[in-house]
């Protein structure tokens, strides 16, 4: 199994700042959205396209650190990895750097769930979608 | 026909404030955004009930000048009216106050347009919602 | 000590669904923050206030379960109390409920940290604002 | 005079879209900024080197047109050019693109003024920061 950690990295933008100067902490979930997007297009296939193949991934619980400020003119890096995936629930971690400076950020943890169908209710992907299921197995690694 | 103003009142929060200590300039047509839909439900029915009945109403053209700044710790209220309504296009105006300070802050106008189809092109309501195109052709006045 | 259960209760804006019909679980945070800025200013003082007392209160952890959905047309309720407060660092706990369905949608906590100075570095206020200090002592409380 | 045409391109970030299924009204003053900032950092100087030597540019005026939407999965394309500047006024014209699609989506205006003090009143680069401004007149063009 091979370890796949993810990079994502963009500049703060002025309206993510809030009167303290620095990103608002509401939007290091944007942060983490993009880069689980850009994961998905890299490592499995785009988002838009499990969406058209029936495939859901509502957002069911996360956990975050925040540990030093993101400022305007910041470059911000993501690691990302894909830690556990049970055909139903995937578990994403995160670190968020700051590239200017060096600092960590920013340490969360998302869960998200499957669900193949329109009532939003968590569905396994093992039987529905094999070849996403067995993507997905292979695509669970450390964080570190 | 009656004048009908509409008044929409609250607190600046704090996530919409930017690096600059004031409400981010994009903020304001979440407001009018507000404000509209508190006009709908007073003086004609829910927004949710629009769609319900199948009508969809999209923005197509805004125009706005930024007076001067609110800031966290500032009431507003956004003062509006349906100033035109030609059975296809709805034009609102607007002008928000610092209720804090007494000041114009915000002078705005915006345009939508009545859809009663899923592909989002104008079609006029007035013989598919006549009902509705009445109550509306009622609340056009004056800003003033 | 009195139990200080604290509700915030607004509609859902349209701004805040994403392309699911639900409030975008980003939106959270603020929805929490706003419930938090109107427990200070009905049971401490205004946070404006606070911090031109030389106060700032980061953002430092948060914890989240997400629920089930809110849709626009919804109107939710915030329960919230502060559950721990050392001098240094102040615990709120929140569940939101949907007021239209009578459903949990969302249960959190949040973890504070006082400052006063420029360089947002942990400071307790025991000393420097022992006022305050007291008075968020009184405000603990559990949750239920 | 050289024609300085600046194009700015992303991907539609899921956190944009609202119920309607594209990218909410709002958003597109934040896309905006996003390509000014990048027009600046390209072709004049970074806005955060701006803010340090001391001025600010505050928005003023907008005008939009909205002509078609965007959705989760396209990429779209910012086409940009500084369209006449005062010495104390900028005026920007933008095109937006749906690269996915090829169609216009979005016409817009803004104007924004400069100024070197705390309170935020408009006042000319022209004396206190020559350099600046000369690039700025250099930097103005036709959109086409």
């Amino acid at each position: 199994m091979d370890i796949v950690m993810w990079s994502y990295r963009r500049d703060v933008n002025y309206y993510e700042t809030d009167r303290m100067g620095v990103i608002h902490h509401s939007n290091y979930l944007r942060i983490l959205e993009e880069a689980r997007m850009a994961w998905m297009e890299e490592n499995l296939i785009p988002y838009p396209e499990i969406e058209r193949r029936g495939i859901i991934v509502p957002f069911t619980e996360s956990k975050a650190t925040f540990i030093s400020f993101l400022r305007f003119g910041d470059t911000f890096r993501v690691d990302m990895a894909l830690t556990r995936f049970t055909g139903l629930r995937m578990h994403f971690s995160y670190k968020v750097y700051n590239e200017t400076t060096g600092e960590l950020c920013h340490e969360a943890e998302t869960v998200h769930y499957t669900t193949t169908r329109e009532d939003y209710k968590p569905t396994s992907v093992k039987r529905s979608h094999p070849d996403i299921f067995e993507q997905l197995k292979e695509l669970v690694s450390d964080m570190d």
